[in-house]
């Protein structure tokens, strides 16, 4: 079944990384894919430019090399990729790929046992959202509540199902408070929303005061600003009041991680009677989730013997929680969509504009507050 | 019950350090315990010095301040500690602590349900062991098979039981092969020994050629010198033949862990197909275990999300391995005391020559194939 008319091709951004070293942004021009028995064909509406997308987008390239050439409505970019960081890219060389990781829009054709979402706003996740049209299973579908537009739709994957799963990761490895870094991001707001709800102490890391101000007017209790002289100081007042001993990084350079662990360990140990050598037996994890500082991770070692860094990543940890509680929380952001986990964009763009100079260089900039929206119909 | 006789005061040594910013160790005269029903007093023959000993005993201390005083007999060893290193030491200022994890003698004294341990040799381990007598809950006997020394049995406790906990640490996360580095240490070759025998892969990482030959000698099958310039692409060939996502280590400052998790990652994608910019999703782990290099960990992050680095101690692991395996554990170690698990020393001293400058500057150095064994009825 279909509603609407269908154009029988549509157009699909790529990110391609040739072996000569060179990063191709490009338009494709492709079919449209017919729905199977189980299968929705989603027109979209509206997908973001996430931290998490870049990574495939732009990958290792240097951004200072961008040329622009090709046409206004069929743009072409390109960019040097450094030779000493294309190898760990050797599986994707000289290979288009398709880009985007989710999106929102409405149910225009739908196969045999998927007919109940034709005309329904979805949000869907999964990659290659970056194009207009996408053929996805019906059970990946995040059908939203009557109402709810697909702009409104666009980001209720990464953000949301992130933000909800670093409270699920708490409860299951028996922390009671969280600490989050670069926590005034679009990600780190909706956490605060769900930590006010649900009661969980949450420790803000920032950057800088302009990011305060934007946890402060949220109600945001704990706020350390790490440029601020007393930065460890308040952070371990923080943690001695929170109890927090599970902290969730987005920056993953440089000394936080380490800082973070060492102000555990010194809360833990405030009111510890006797000495030991290893330091606390309370384990103390950081987990890191971005990549927003490339530079290396540099760990002191203050902190005892009791503690982990390590990577963390959503789809895992689905699987993980196991798939009835990944549909209660799915569940939660299509009923919060427009406040806990309501997302705001700086600027919306077409597929073309996305690969605009002037435009690339704006959304790599990842600066707190501007978020872009790709409108793939425009 | 009583054999022997037992004197009514007895020498101990140890660690002071005071607010002042001095370590102090020295020997003091204490009365020789009652063991209580359930214990036993058991007369300490040999005491090793365990890398893990050093952090009590000489801590944050600065070796080349070492100034030597008192008698040869009672003898006072005081050395500077930096200001800064101060701090985390707050909780054992001014409090002289005991020292020794772990000792082996025979049970001269036993509780009126303990007797059936009267006359054993045993290996008793949990701190307190430089001393002359010691009393211990008779559960924490280790009981040494019939016919072996109280010099055999010296070191049952820490290394043996820490290298089959790494096999077995390997097991409960679903690992199947094992990465170690200080390979050619006691310990190292403990698990050698081990891993030979209970058919576990093993890669092992040493940083020179003296130390590839211990462990040629000892018929390893994978070693890899980190000073080597070929050390990365031996380590890759090595992990894509064991499938190791698993190591050990020792060191716990610099790049190495760094290095082995990208050399896990090379070798985990050597066989895939696709591109994944998250990397593969293989969970690769490394435990820092000791601290021969105190210096940052700095972890470069070319080894995708799926990683951890975290510290690792015997003792919550035990309880992590529940009491029974633990039981079976030990029995081992007493079975292969004198096989897998023996070791050798390069020197016997007494608790007074425990105190002399040479032979703390020899100690401290913790160099390969150099262990001291302290006979404290000497």
């Amino acid at each position: 079944m279909t509603i609407n008319s269908i154009p029988s091709t549509q157009l699909r951004l790529t990110s391609n990384i040739t072996s000569a070293g060179k990063l191709i942004l490009s338009l494709e021009t492709i079919p449209v894919p017919e729905p199977a028995e189980h299968e929705v064909l989603v027109r979209i509406e509206a997908a973001p430019i996430n931290p998490s997308d870049l990574a495939l987008l732009v990958g290792p390239a240097d951004i200072s090399t961008l040329q622009a050439s090709g046409t206004q409505d069929n743009p072409t970019i390109t960019m040097d990729v450094p030779e000493s960081l294309l190898k760990p890219m050797a599986k994707r060389l000289d290979t288009p790929m398709p880009v985007g990781n989710e999106a929102a829009g409405v149910v225009v054709t739908a196969g045999a046992k998927a007919s109940h979402l034709l005309g329904k706003t979805v949000g869907i996740a999964g990659g290659d959202m970056y194009c207009q049209y996408r053929c996805i299973p019906a059970t990946n579908c995040l059908v939203m509540n009557e109402g709810t537009t697909a702009k409104e739709a666009a980001s209720c994957f990464v953000n949301p199902l992130t933000s909800l799963s670093m409270v699920e990761t708490m409860r299951m490895e028996n922390h009671k408070a969280l600490v989050h870094t670069a926590a005034a991001s679009n990600l780190g707001q909706m956490l605060v929303k769900i930590c006010q709800a649900d009661d969980v102490p949450l420790v803000n890391i920032v950057r800088n005061e302009q990011q305060v101000a934007i946890l402060k007017q949220l109600g945001a209790q704990y706020i350390c600003n790490s440029s601020s002289p007393d930065f460890m100081q308040s952070l371990v007042t923080a943690l001695i009041e929170t109890g927090a001993t599970l902290a969730f990084d987005a920056i993953g350079g440089g000394k936080l991680a380490s800082q973070i662990l060492t102000a555990m360990e010194i809360a833990i140990n405030h009111d510890a009677k006797e000495y030991s050598r290893y330091g606390s037996s309370v384990h103390k994890q950081v987990y890191v989730y971005g990549g927003l500082d490339l530079s290396p991770i540099v760990l002191n070692r203050a902190f005892g013997m009791a503690w982990g860094v390590g990577g963390w990543l959503l789809t895992p940890f689905i699987t993980r929680m196991g798939m009835e509680r990944f549909l209660q929380l799915r569940q939660r952001v299509a009923n919060e969509i427009n406040t806990t986990f309501a997302s705001h964009y700086t600027q919306e763009i077409s597929l073309a504009e996305t690969l605009n100079k002037e435009i690339i260089l704006g959304y790599t900039k990842q600066a707190t507050g501007e978020k872009y929206l790709i409108t793939p119909q425009k």
